[in-house]
């Protein structure tokens, strides 16, 4: 396959920013974008056409594009709460779906993603950007090459300071405030699971056993509004559901922990919380540093030089040919990862034993919330395949390779 | 009362330079020292008698020496597990215990010291140094302020890297190795914990409900053992029961959380891991930083500068008086704290409440892990007083005071 025709569905700001990322590439086209709202999709069909000036079809209805788009695959980049049934018409029409980032709200939904992406044959793919973030790529060729020992323990998290974008409320047409104001668990785990997931092959020799999860009150959002938003503000009075902060812990089939947590509605920096730890070093995104056994002393080294030296292939050939795309070049990374899926008809790196992991964090974090921080069972959505299932080390876009004295020498960055 | 008698119990290297540190203060006597071991007993009545010029009698038995010592009070730094019956014992015989940190075995034994403390009027103290630290107070100055706001989410924890000591085992006739050996818990949780505690108005007008932990796998002691103590070490074939990092969950009665971390067993620098955050701001110490909801930006702020302005008095007046004491002079301070309430026959500002309810979580946290990462109830030591009870603001070495600008400039350190 030489150009892949992808659409999108879901035109807000990450859809709307997806579809002219994907559109800039030699071998994608967009025909087709589809959005509940009129607006978007006019104007999206006037821009795209305008840069790229080919035409392509708008659509109200998802079903309807699926059906009629000669498609290829989709981006699916809706409300979180919409993303399955989507990615379920897609698969069943032939298509590959692309969902961005969110948690299920069922573990029953996680089940028919399983269930049809292996009645199609259709792979699913969650967008998890993170996963080719430059620092996360380094880090994961630092595990595979065994410089942290044997993996215990590992941390992430959203800390996202979203005060001011979910009292926008619908302001902007998203789904956030109706998500804080009505649930209470890890709302967005797959940021910081992702990559973590990665490091420690579940799903492949490895799974997730059980989940705790823990929120505070929810005080943020609240004070946020009356303080800062005026006594008029329409989201003065509004009792938000979802505490503050969520922390949660996964129990490994194998033995290591991973903390996660999300803190979106108080004042802070952002981070990702990520730390991963085992018998010989431990790496600390917030202090920037790495640690390791033979280090002499209690010293943390400085992570940067570390990131040059183990950078990832597939960062190292992107620094030379040009970072471009958000959020610092991994929008562009995951795209390309999905598309190379598709034109090579082969499985995506990123599957649906590992999408619905990830997704299903959140609706077991809702249910431990509920019942007291009680332990649930993690399923095993391989239905024990994970017992013999590994990673495949082969493969430029794969996350399960190890990559060896691949980099001569650290590159220096290119403007893409 | 101008001088006070202190014994100490246990003379391993912590109780040996307590009994100096004690001894070295004007208004301090320690005419008994105790321990199992003879030779420590020797050498502790030999030094103390050659340093400051009065007889020492030593006791091989702590319940003759309780009798009769003609003691005011007692520093019990011996085993973990034998902490609270010579506690138990002190009291009942009318001297103040304070015992060094550790955590309780069961919640029967936490509620033996509440009952004879509350029977017999004689306060029991844990003589947790860290509530004592130079940065934990400048921040619960701040927190008392107000300037992180409500308060919603602490961190802290105990990482530590102790493999070099626990290896050791009985070779300095310390007794962490079959701790780490046997047990498999949050196994040393107030060096974190009780500055946190204080902060949080813990026991009075708010208080711990419920606990969950989990723990990894131990793999940290048996790869060095097996990997850098040489083939034929004595703990090659050790199997441990204590994970390598342990999580654990506390969520409060106002609907803060504490997350915990004990970490001991693993290469990595020290840390407390602390972090205190509300609607307000948050500090984090693995950072050095600060941050406040009127920054322009997503900055940290460097916390050096934070410490010094909002200094406690205590420490303000420590650093003109001079710095003295082993860990930084929160030694010093912590049994300065002991000796005054001593002195004048009142509370000790580490109440038998707050003792006990750090002591507690390592029982429980031991208790959720057997049962699979189970919530588990945590007591309300005081038995509903806590709803009533108030940090009381006056005095100078009550960790409760609100201390607003106190400090006209920062001042300069002076050797101790």
């Amino acid at each position: 396959m030489d150009s892949v025709r992808l659409g999108v569905i879901g035109l807000g700001g990450r859809g709307s920013g997806l579809a002219e990322l994907v559109a800039s590439m030699d071998d994608v086209v967009v025909p087709a974008v589809c959005d509940v709202y009129q607006d978007r999709v006019d104007d999206n069909i006037a821009r795209l056409k305008d840069r790229h000036g080919y035409p392509v079809m708008g659509y109200l209805n998802y079903k309807e594009m699926l059906q009629r788009g000669s498609l290829d695959g989709v981006i699916i980049s809706t409300s979180w709460t919409t993303h399955v049934r989507i990615a379920l018409a897609a698969m069943r029409a032939g298509i590959y779906p692309g969902v961005e980032v969110g948690g299920a709200s069922s573990l029953q939904e996680c089940w028919e993603l399983v269930r049809v992406s292996e009645e199609t044959g259709v792979p699913f793919m969650m967008l998890e950007n993170c996963c080719y973030g430059r620092e996360e790529m380094a880090v994961l060729n630092m595990v595979k090459l065994g410089m942290f020992g044997e993996l215990v323990h590992c941390q992430c998290g959203y800390e996202h300071d979203l005060r001011s974008e979910i009292t926008r409320g619908m302001e902007n047409r998203h789904y956030r405030l109706e998500n804080f104001t009505y649930r209470n668990g890890e709302l967005y785990p797959t940021h910081g699971v992702g990559p973590i997931a990665k490091m420690l092959n579940i799903n492949k020799g490895n799974r997730f056993i059980s989940l705790v999860s823990m929120t505070t009150k929810s005080r943020g959002l609240h004070c946020y509004a009356t303080e800062k938003l005026g006594p008029d503000h329409s989201q003065r009075n509004t009792v938000f559901g979802q505490g503050d902060v969520t922390t949660t812990m996964i129990k490994c089939a194998r033995g290591e922990t991973v903390l996660l947590t999300h803190d979106c509605s108080l004042p802070r920096p952002y981070s990702r919380a990520q730390r991963v730890q085992g018998t010989k070093g431990i790496w600390m995104e917030d202090k920037n540093a790495v640690h390791f056994d033979d280090f002499d002393g209690e010293r943390w080294a400085d992570m940067g030089e570390y990131v040059k030296k183990y950078e990832h292939p597939v960062w190292y050939d992107f620094i030379i040919d040009g970072v471009r795309g958000g959020h610092g070049g991994m929008d562009y990374l995951v795209q390309r990862a999905f598309i190379e899926a598709i034109k090579t008809g082969t499985q995506t790196p990123i599957d649906v034993y590992d999408s619905v992991t990830w997704m299903a964090i959140t609706t077991l974090s809702e249910d431990s919330i509920a019942c007291g921080s009680a332990p649930v069972p993690f399923p095993d959505f391989t239905n024990g395949k994970w017992i013999s299932r590994r990673p495949v080390p082969d493969g430029y876009w794969t996350l399960d390779g190890i990559y060896k004295g691949r980099n001569p020498e650290p590159v220096s960055e290119k403007k893409g």
